[in-house]
């Protein structure tokens, strides 16, 4: 495994339990080396899930089971089964069929039906999964209380550090608990980032609801990061309400009552998506990017997402240069609607253009010592409009193009 | 200068002379070290011209002056006023100012109006140009006949060589010829490539044709070639026919009588813009991707920009690897319609993957050997369509983030 991020957090943190969750992780063997591959969780009957997926058209095999069968049970997932080492990505139908193959024979170990159980793989693409090595270790694996480091291991690829977050909130007046595990931008020679995130909680919400919910908080969380702008084939969220902890039913993900579950989730959720980007392959620094003043949110976004993903910007932050210049390139060539006259860039809380020009405050010496902190925050102005968002990225350093083009040598 | 790129042309072209053409280059001082900055030209009386700017929404003060130009003479220009070292870009009205001054000293200078002067400006954005710097290199500049790469060399930023290329044809039976100069990628600390391209054609010409033609042909040169994605703010293509070579008039750019005239413009605006990726930065492979079966060529076009802007296939592509897998995910991350189970990737005449899966043909040690070449040709099939494009770019390397992250260091 690679060097541990310099981002990385201090610890993994102490997640609440999840009442009725269990959890097995193995060695199937999709690596040469020893390490966990395999995760197997379980959830209780009546647990009720949701997923996003990859937008990207090539997708997976386990992408599209796990969408299909979200659709035939109506949310009514019972289990999960993660592999790491082969994505099983465009593999026609032997993948399709390897991967309902593991499904099956996972759900008979652990006492589900094998459309209860939703797949998801990380790794090489163009490899069929060999659900052999799965079926093989099965007999081995034994549920237990969810060991929330070693689980969050058993999915990494190249992830430098395990990732997992949690919190706590009530859906009225009944306590209620959060916790999500994700792996992200690891590189797998010889192939792709591959976003997984699973997160569970207690409370008894129906799957539309926690499909609504999921959609928006992952909109400005998953979908709110990039580190190379490369969208991977086998990327998906899914998140699973085990229904333990009863809460009255709610119709409407719209009720207040779900108020403080919303932004427990978007907490969640947000603090696993940016440990993704402390993860991003090379990255040294950790970026923000905020983008005000658009015509809309969406608008905004696609500007945000443009100055994120310029390789210009991202090299300049690397080295610790506070380019407003490419920032201001980026922000033309997003083709977004912008007043040229408006746009004002600051880093931190130093502006470095204004209206439309250098600013008259810009003080290199002040702009140099910000530029060499760990965590950078860059908010752009692009004219008179209410739009608004925020993306987070890191910084293009050598160790990316090592990472994904030296592996050979 | 940085080391001459490995991709680089061995010697500079001879070019056809252009009638009724001089030149001047001069030293203004916009760099520290000693080096032509400006180049100055001049065409005769009836010079026809034609210009494809930036759609970067910030533009820059010279490509605002020149597109209001070419529209209040009708493309009646008679000079190019060039400088290296300051785009005069994101510099408001003060940039706007300085740009219309220095025209006006040119325009004087060489005994033409100020409105007849195109310019065009590369280097540091946000610098308002200094042109009382080109009015006092003025009185020493003087016009001669072209030294194409004298020229050449003095827009160069941090290009590593001079960039011409020439073609003859004739038009009716009239001998024409065509000789042109760009510069590109070079990066010029602390700012962005600036792509720029002049050429020249003694042929009689209207200005409505020069445009049509070179809208046309710059689609699938200039507009057909990515090193980063990172689109410049002065980018401009300038095309002048000085009317020496006197052909009969034409009224209709698609008169057959042209199509000798378009081929000889096509030849040279794409080798200029191969060159361009040659001296791409950090570039040691020139690659060339060819996207077929999309349901149109400018989804095929988006296709194989998303291939050629994809870090991770860029990377793959320094590394020597021939990572279809990656080129896979980019087709899908392309947001454009594909047929997953037609989805083919070859390189050079290898196949990878045939029909949505790896190929039965595929060969790892020919496959090697291939990819150590300088020049590379990456071939996709993505479905039954006849929307067909080629793209250029070079690879992604250590170099590139040095060049454009280590400045300061």
């Amino acid at each position: 495994m690679s060097q541990r991020s310099p981002l990385a957090p201090a610890t993994f943190p102490t997640l609440p339990p999840i009442a009725g969750l269990e959890a097995a992780i193995g060695r199937a063997g999709f690596y040469k080396h020893e390490r966990a591959d395999v995760l197997i969780m379980r959830m209780p009957e009546g647990t009720r899930a949701a997923g996003v997926f990859t937008t990207n058209a090539v997708g997976s095999a386990p992408t599209d089971y796990a969408k299909q069968a979200l659709a035939a049970t109506r949310g009514g997932a019972r289990a999960l089964l993660v592999n790491a080492g082969c994505a099983n990505s465009f593999t026609g139908p032997a993948g399709d069929a390897a991967c309902r193959r593991a499904c099956e024979a996972a759900g008979e170990r652990i006492g589900v039906a094998a459309r209860e159980v939703l797949p998801a793989s990380t790794g090489v693409i163009g490899v069929v999964l060999d659900d052999a090595k799965i079926a093989s270790m099965l007999p081995k694996m034994e549920l237990a209380p969810v060991d929330w480091p070693s689980s969050a291991a058993a999915i990494m690829t190249t992830d430098t550090f395990p990732k997992g977050a949690g919190a706590t909130c009530t859906i009225d007046g009944v306590a209620v608990n959060i916790a999500g595990i994700a792996k992200g931008s690891g590189m797998i020679a010889p192939d792709m980032a591959t976003m997984l995130a699973f997160v569970f909680t207690d409370a008894a919400l129906s799957a539309p609801i926690l499909k609504t919910l999921l959609k928006a908080e992952t909109e400005t969380s998953f979908n709110s990061i990039t580190v190379d702008g490369d969208r991977s084939t086998n990327d998906c969220v899914l998140l699973f309400a085990t229904g333990q902890a009863r809460v009255p039913p709610i119709a409407d993900a719209k009720d207040a009552r779900l108020d403080g579950f919303r932004t427990a989730l978007s907490q969640v959720l947000r603090d696993l998506a940016i440990q993704i980007v402390r993860d991003g392959e090379g990255a040294t620094k950790l970026v923000s990017v905020t983008v005000e003043g658009a015509v809309n949110d969406a608008s905004a976004k696609r500007i945000a997402r443009t100055i994120c993903e310029s390789p210009l910007v991202k090299t300049a932050i690397a080295g610790e240069d506070a380019n407003w210049g490419r920032v201001v390139m980026a922000v033309g060539r997003s083709d977004q609607p912008v007043k040229r006259g408006m746009i004002s860039v600051r880093f931190g809380d130093l502006w470095a253009a204004c209206d439309g020009m250098v600013s008259a405050e810009y003080d290199e010496a002040a702009m140099s010592a910000y530029m060499r902190r760990d965590e950078l925050e860059i908010g752009v102005v692009v004219g008179p409009g209410s739009g608004r968002a925020t993306m987070h990225t890191c910084d293009l350093t050598k160790r990316y193009v090592e990472i994904n083009g030296d592996y050979r040598s």
